[in-house]
């Protein structure tokens, strides 16, 4: 049997097998999640976030809380990180309370792997984004996403456009998709926003949506941070919708009936089109579904339970 | 048997049976809460709250967990509001989660019937407030306050006074207690406090608060917010007591026992005396108290198992 | 038996016996804390905090949570206290909701004991830090970590050092303490930061801490808040360290193995070295994990089933 996950802090310091697992194990709490409500009762999840966010940290606390976990919400706002106690000096505060698992939040790269290696054992620690680095458990169920459409990840061609260069999502998600054999990634957007070598290795770019589009099976666009745009050279609002946004037009280049998805919170009219997201195509309310999925999965995982 | 409800967005998308029918159930709650204790278990609810509450949000909160459903907190503050989403693919994200119920508080009016209309089957959406428009579980607790100190509500002479215009609390009471068979309904306040004619069908509208007062065997006050007073022709602070505030001497002039309620929070000294709000004909922490019935009330009836 | 507590405000209003039956309780839970676990299942703590805070907040809320009980947060921040509510007002609300501990962290003094003369039977109130006042339940793991690791307070020759004039912690910790009999306190710090004689009775006051330190076999730090330093004639920073800092030479001239506590968040190269914070010596995390067996005990006291 494969290794469970002593903490889940970036796709590269899981095997594949354990993402297969993980992933396994999420399709079986798709298809019927009653089997495992309440299966972890007693159990405690610390949400420990420094960055604000909605989606993930609900859908953390509702996984965790469809296990019968109990929750607890730890900002970085009103807390006594506003009297400049350091992150680890938090962590260890935190972990001495006797939690089974801390997700942490953090706008700098590599925290929550820190945290992972001075963690007692029985402490979990998983990374709900850290920096621009990585935010693994939205490639979890991204790739859940994938692979509930797809035969297998051989077939399909995705293209990813967009920020690439600022977007944790974007990392993780193409080393977790390219560990998992998918056929082919496309990366296209404004050359400010493409990546470096390194993080890339596996992929193509494309310096034109169009060309990254036409025989695509899968469209995953990044959310655009307007501030980012202000100070490049690329164009704003309706002009960047023109040159790097998923209309239904350039969604008509793609493969018949390709998939579009989007991590949120999107930008309508900005990177993608309000027809487009709201379109048979669109896996985008898939996605979130699948994150209580993914994340019921992950920390059944680590909570190391027999499932 | 009354149909159950769907969604709870406003006292006028009710039916007269229904709401009787969830006035029927408060009562009993209160009268023994602990036999409807847990009977939600494992059903989640979310709060969605776009304006910052207390009692609101708590209130809802403590019927949830009474009912030993999970309850998950999203303030637009901190979240991915923040970055621009709108409240559509909020509430659809929120939505794709599965909870049960969505308790939505808004400050623009109608959006809590948007969502409703929108909403998947087995989601119900309540209205928790919506800008100046509605609040109707706050109407179903001031009813059950009434029907409990009251044989029949045809014998109720009731004063609301104080910012009727802009009081969604008084718009939906007015709605509710017209519906139940209410004796009375006197409105009084400033001028600019009046409303239009028809949020009043079936009221009458006084310009003293002495003569609206006299005979009346129930009084609510309303909240004043400070700052609507200032650009408006209207006395501040102690001169507005004075004039439109309930004194001890004031609450004389109406029925003997006459009740007083006030939704909170109060402002002490300007619409309302202390004596006043702490005398035994004060029925405000009886409210708050049915707050939580009349929740428990709804949450029951929406999540719709036979009790 | 000892009379069980009725609330929690300071340890002025305990006897000895009540604190040592919760000290022994306390214990307990530590040496087996699944015995007590979900011992209080749908009870409800509702934690009212006027000043952020998050280890004392977690702390209850993780302690509430492992007995089974329901918590609800109400923060100051974003809530009717904004509205200008009273304090009193709101803890009449949140008490008419039916909770069974309200939790009350405020930042004037002798507001937790002024609710709990106005508290309904059956709500228990917990100071959670009234100004520079009490912090009771801080002394109660204080005594607690000391407890577990001296065979008797008699033997114990402590050093408090820091800020002690506007310390809750050390106020508490100090009559704790002495009600336990503990062999010696001794105070350290500036002389802007000495209490006044009352508060000290039993005391020893030193104007080094070199010359405090010599002896002792506990010492506990308190933090220095960088803002009360900046007003007075107080040195700041590595100056504040070099006179009155727990460094490691200077921990040399205490016991042999004299233990080091510390009440966090500690301000590391200030009043506390992170060598001494950090070495076998330090008791500050087993100080956070007691805080939370402190808290348990505490709950279970105040909600009086048989244990």
């Amino acid at each position: 049997m494969t290794k469970t996950l002593e903490h889940f802090t970036g796709i590269s310091d899981c095997s594949t097998e354990q993402l297969e697992q993980l992933l396994d194990l999420a399709l079986k709490i798709s298809q019927d999640i009653s089997t495992f409500e309440n299966t972890r009762t007693g159990r405690m999840l610390v949400n420990l976030f420094y960055e604000p966010s909605t989606r993930t940290r609900v859908s953390f606390e509702a996984a965790a809380k469809r296990l019968g976990m109990h929750v607890i919400n730890v900002s970085a706002i009103g807390s006594s990180v506003e009297k400049g106690e350091s992150l680890l000096d938090t962590f260890y505060t935190i972990q001495a309370m006797g939690p089974d698992c801390i997700v942490v939040r953090h706008p700098e790269e590599g925290n929550a792997k820190a945290l992972a290696e001075v963690a007692e054992p029985g402490v979990h620690v998983i990374n709900a984004g850290d920096g621009t680095a990585a935010h693994p458990s939205q490639a979890l169920l991204d790739a859940l996403t994938l692979k509930q459409n797809f035969k297998q990840f051989s077939e399909i061609r995705l293209v990813m456009a967009g920020d690439i260069r600022h977007s944790r999502v974007a990392r993780s998600a193409i080393k977790m998709l390219t560990k998992l054999g998918i056929g082919e990634i496309r990366l296209a957007g404004p050359a400010e926003f493409m990546p470096g070598e390194v993080t890339t290795a596996g992929t193509v770019i494309y310096d034109s949506l169009d060309e990254a589009v036409r025989g695509a099976n899968a469209i995953m666009m990044l959310r655009i941070q307007k501030e980012r745009i202000s100070g490049l050279h690329i164009p704003g609002g309706d002009e960047y919708h023109r040159e790097w946004g998923l209309s239904v037009n350039r969604l008509g280049l793609a493969s018949e009936g390709c998939f579009v998805l989007h991590p949120g919170p999107m930008n309508r009219g900005v990177e993608i089109a309000s027809e487009v997201a709201d379109s048979r195509q669109s896996l985008i309310r898939s996605q979130v579904r699948n994150g209580l999925y993914a994340r019921m999965a992950l920390l059944l995982n680590l909570t190391r339970a027999a499932y």
